[in-house]
């Protein structure tokens, strides 16, 4: 079995999931809330929410990011500090348990030390590392449901999910052009092309993302910071990488050198080593900035997984290109892709869209309901 | 005095103007329903209520087009057809009647022969062949009143208005591009970058304007047949002008030769003259459709009014751009435009936009109030 999906497709119906209480769906959409409270990162934001066999609410956690305990261990330890005995409990998670010993120990065995009765699990984990959870609860006699909510699971987990199906990080390539399509004049001039409201709305997702790509030329010629900033010039806590693709040096003195996330080189023009480069790092979401040789690379490859095209109402007539060349000379080759969502921004527009045709990458069933699990 | 103002700008709080009582606003309300009864063309779509002293409605009327009778004298000729007397009316209408003898006499006089007492009118004419009828009831002992709700009055006149004051036609730039900026590919195909709903859009705007026009290069690439369709493809009754600007001829066997409105074709690259040559035909708005070269002719010499921009969530990475050379080279000299409107179709996106800086014309004012025109 092999199908792909969109990381930012929109929830739909979700599939009913026989035998799952009422209390138990509104405790999935109380751990999906709390999931949302953790960072995005390396690891997934999972929420989780232990139930009494009555019903009531007994603990609450979330994943706060790599080191810290997991959502289900984190959710146990808040119904022990209330007093609650969680033995014949029901544990309500977003993400599978994992069973998997990494930074900590894996959350099956927790659940299972805590006489936890039954689970509740959204989405299946997609990563093989960690996976089994499930099964190993349910051969030790505990209560197994899956897909519960599974597509609004899906959507909380953002581009992380995509990436752990795919084995490589989920690419955003990020585009800002004239509504004739150029990202600078003839004299390489770019600052600004859109609205101040569309480059604060650009620097928000820099502050989720793992990592921000550009080529050398790009970081020649703009000398760019590629730092993520609030609205009054700030720098966030947690900058994404600074990575540059490109066999030339990065000068010193740029600002690439100067204050904001770690600057990483890889000398190669091909983005599928840039990827598993970022990949060895954990880095779940790219950015991928430009130049256009680097977007065209990235696109050539199917290795765009969204785009993000803020166009701004400016014309010029002539200058730089969004995108290189792709190899495309006729208009049924184009790439076509699907808009997900249209947002005016300042004067401009944003418009996030998804290659018609999907990504490459390994390949992975979306969450599964119980029923097609156990088929 | 010298200002301009954009055709399609917003309908603002409208300025109070004082003693209109509240039956004559909701008349001028009503007036301005009717006038978008009438077909835009040549002439302006002018709607008129006749109102007894006690405030009914005695009679109401529209333009209908060239050559039938001015919205006054429908009103006038709906009251008495009605058995009613309008000795002492009011007349409500939302442009200045006319005091000029066309293809039918000036309203001014149809409107004192009826023995009408007051004249409620919206926007004053800014043609100065057809002004001056205000003055004319003035003078005759008419109480005139100007202004009312003129802001209404100037959106319904539509690009008829602008027209007129700048002395030329109104000028939509409509461009249909990917989201890089291109409107064909390498090798010269376009069919279709936009989707089905956006290319019905813009039928339903060219059955709006008076011409289309496009440079001999698209005529001969293309062999586009620049008719205004219906969704099920037929042609809609009345069909623009179909231009051809540049100094190659338009071969026999042609979709523009075909059936469709008349084919002109004005041998000069010059757009001014162009718009001059559509001006001797009463022509009030152009809609230029390309390619590049023409396109940026236009922009280049400040003719452009309005630009309606396409764009598909589709990427070519090479193949012609929008728009052709402009000469601007640095980015501070970028064309800047100000959006109006974005509209999503299907798939794609519609940005309707307006340069930041007047386009070229005869600069005039827009509506007066009273007050304003009194002192």
């Amino acid at each position: 079995m092999s199908t792909t999906t969109s990381a930012t497709s929109v929830p739909g119906p979700d599939p009913a999931v026989p035998g799952v209480s009422l209390q138990e769906l509104a405790a999935m959409r109380r751990a999906l809330e709390l999931a949302g409270r953790g960072p995005r990162g390396a690891n997934p934001q999972v929420g989780c929410v232990v139930l009494a066999p009555d019903g009531r609410t007994l603990g609450e956690g979330w994943h706060q990011g790599a080191g810290t305990p997991h959502a289900e261990v984190a959710a146990l330890a808040d119904a022990r500090e209330r007093g609650a005995d969680v033995r014949g409990a029901t544990a309500v998670v977003t993400l599978e348990p994992c069973d998997h010993t990494g930074r900590t120990g894996p959350c099956s065995v927790a659940l299972l030390s805590a006489g936890v009765a039954r689970v509740v699990v959204g989405v299946s984990d997609p990563n093989p590392v960690a996976a089994g959870g499930a099964d190993r609860l349910r051969a030790a006699g505990v209560d197994v449901v899956t897909g519960v909510l599974a597509n609004e699971g899906a959507a909380a987990l953002g581009p992380w999910l995509p990436a752990v199906r795919r084995g490589r990080p989920f690419v955003t390539l990020k585009i800002a052009t004239t509504l004739d399509g150029r990202v600078a004049a003839v004299d390489g001039t770019s600052r600004w092309i859109t609205s101040e409201v569309a480059r604060r709305h650009a620097h928000a997702l820099r502050a989720q993302v793992g990592a921000v790509v550009v080529g050398t030329g790009t970081a020649l010629v703009d000398d760019p910071s590629l730092t993520a900033r609030r609205g009054d010039g700030s720098m966030v806590d947690e900058q994404p990488l600074r990575v540059v693709v490109g066999t030339r040096d990065v000068p010193p003195g740029t600002r690439l050198r100067g204050p904001g996330g770690e600057l990483v080189q890889v000398r190669t023009h091909d983005p599928a080593r840039v990827l598993a480069a970022l990949q060895e790092r954990e880095v779940r979401h790219v950015l991928v900035e430009g130049g256009p040789t680097l977007a065209a690379a990235f696109l050539a490859a199917g290795l765009v997984d969204e785009v993000h095209a803020y166009v701004a109402p400016v014309l010029l007539g002539a200058g730089a290109g969004a995108i290189g060349d792709l190899g495309i000379t006729t208009i049924s080759d184009a790439l076509r892709l699907v808009p997900t969502e249209v947002l005016p921004l300042g004067a401009d527009v944003l418009v996030v869209a998804t290659p018609e045709h999907p990504p490459r990458g390994t390949a992975e069933p979306i969450a599964r309901t119980s029923t097609e699990k156990e088929s």
